[in-house]
Order: structure tokens, then sequence, then C-alpha cells
């Protein structure tokens, strides 16, 4: 399965035109850790290794998550590998005793919608960055992304969106700290 | 709390004497595989980080712990960080895919004994080694370790363990194998 997506800034009016049109499915509080590896440079891999909590509706989940770098220079696609954890303060005290180091933290408020069958979109209002909004299709066939993505684009750029973004919140609050 | 363990070689008597003398509490299969770290010598460093498989009564749980090096030269005393993990192949797969290898994995049966209130009794047949008879308690006390100590090679001696070890089953392995 390959996931597509595609991501732009947003503003109070898209987040509305949002509201306005599609069914929220939930809305999410995640708080994701980023860590360094003690002898590879991630930033120089395109890899990334991950400690989200998850919460939503009275509910808490974490998560460890490996993504890989990305398979190819035009999609986002790239190996993930995510397993539950019981205890995410337990697993980071595991991952410094290793010699991983946090880099940071991205908090962000998500509200999930349902647009049509197979396609989701989300609003991010992300600590330190602001409003995002981010749509995404899962296809099993290679050939149909670039149509996928002319058509995501298009739903975005129908809410009002005027800049899209390929970089991750990680990437972008990197950058903004020098 | 400290935990004190003394570890010693067995036979098929000293298991005989240990099941007519003590309450069988369960019996477990363990399969312990160890990892090096990616840029860190774990046999200089006297850490350790395993995933281990435990099955017993048709249960399976599965840990991800980390071992730091031993606190002094004469107990065992180490830091632990153990957490329960729900799917170790995924979290193999994480590890490898961030420059951990496999090491080896020990596999053994273990019984477990209840000597007396603090103290309990383990016998292990460890594929490749043989077998063994480990004796463990706690005391907060750390004053209490070396009369505890004595106390628990009093009952190996008992049961008939003329040969103690200090090495892990992992050290035992990988000495065998050069």
């Amino acid at each position: 399965m390959i996931e597509v997506e595609v991501k732009g800034y947003a503003d109070d009016k898209v987040f509305e035109r949002v509201r306005e049109s599609f069914r929220l499915i939930r809305k999410e509080y995640h708080e994701d850790t980023y860590y360094q590896h003690p002898c590879r440079d991630f930033s120089k891999t395109d890899e990334a290794l991950r400690i989200r909590v998850r919460r939503f509706n009275g509910h808490f989940e974490a998560f460890l998550t490996y993504k890989g770098p990305k398979l190819d220079s035009v999609s986002k696609t790239r190996e993930e590998i995510e397993v539950p954890i019981e205890d995410p303060d337990a697993h980071a005290r595991i991952l410094e005793a290793l010699g991983f180091r946090e880099v940071l933290t991205v908090e962000k408020v998500r509200e999930k919608y349902y647009v049509e069958k197979g396609i989701t979109l989300t609003l991010d209002e992300v600590e330190g960055l602001g409003k995002f909004v981010e749509i995404e299709a899962l296809t099993d066939d290679r050939e149909k992304v670039p149509e996928l993505v002319e058509k995501l684009r298009g739903i975005l750029l129908e809410l009002g969106v005027t800049r899209f973004e390929r970089r991750s919140y990680l990437e972008l609050l990197l950058g903004k700290g020098g």
C-alpha cells in the first residue's frame, strides 16, 4: 500500500471550510518526541525515530516508530515500522541509556476528517508552527500516484490553500531554531 | 531493592533434590535474543540489550530489557530497565534498522521454586550449556548482602552444588563459541 500525502499551510478560514464540509472522525493530542542516533546523523540519512503519545476521548496510546529514508525523490514513500508501547517513559529511558538523544518534542492538536472512501484530511495546530492541513490517500497502484497527487492538491486548493509544504514538522521546527 | 543472586552448575541429582524439596511456582520457556550496539562494544562496556520471549501455561509475554554495567566488582547489582512489548518481531526489525545486530539467542527451560519468604530458586536447562541452579533473594539493606550471599551459597552446597559461576549464560556461550 502506498500512502500519498499532500500538506499545505492553513489559516482560520481553511479550518472553518473543512469543519463545515467534512465529517469529523476524532480530535487527538499528539506529543511526538524525536531522537538522534548515537552514531548516525539522521538528518543526513533521512531517517527518524519517534515516540508518539496520543490522547483522544480519554484514551492514551503510545507508539515507537522508525522511519526509513524516502524511497524516491518525488513522493514521501518510506519504510515505516511502528509498534505500540505500554510505557513510553521507560522506553525513553532505554533509548537514552543506549545513547539516543532527544532532539525535540512536536506538540499538536489534530482533527481528523473523512473526505471520501480512502481519503482522509487532518487539521493540525502545531505548537510553534501554526496551522496546517494535510490530505492523505492510499493506493496499491504506483501508476496512479501522480493522478492522486493532483486530485489531493485540487481539494486543498479549493479549500483555499495557497502554499504547499513537503518538509515534516520536525524539519520545519529544526530549520526555525537554526 | 537489591537483588542477590548465586548461580552454580547442576546435574540430574541436584535437579531431583530441588524438585523433592521445594514447591514449583511455574515452568517457563525463554528465548532471549541479545543485541550488539551499532557503535559501542557491549562486551567492553558491560551492558546488554535483550528481547525476551517467555512462554508459560499457554501464555506468551515479551520484554525489552537494557542492563547497565555492574555497579561494583563484588555483587551482580546493575541498573536494569525492562518494558513489556507486544510485538517482539517488529521491535527486532526496529533495532536492526537502527544498526543493532543480533549476537545470539539463549534458549532455556526454567523451573521456578519457592524456597522461603523472599527467596526463590530456579532450575535452568540451557541449550548448549547444560543444567544450572540459581538462587535469588531481595533485600533493601546493603549491609546484609554478604550474610545473604553466604546463606544462599549454603543452600546450594547442601543441594550438592560444587562449582559456582558468576558469568551470564550469554558470556558462557560467547566464550564457548570462541
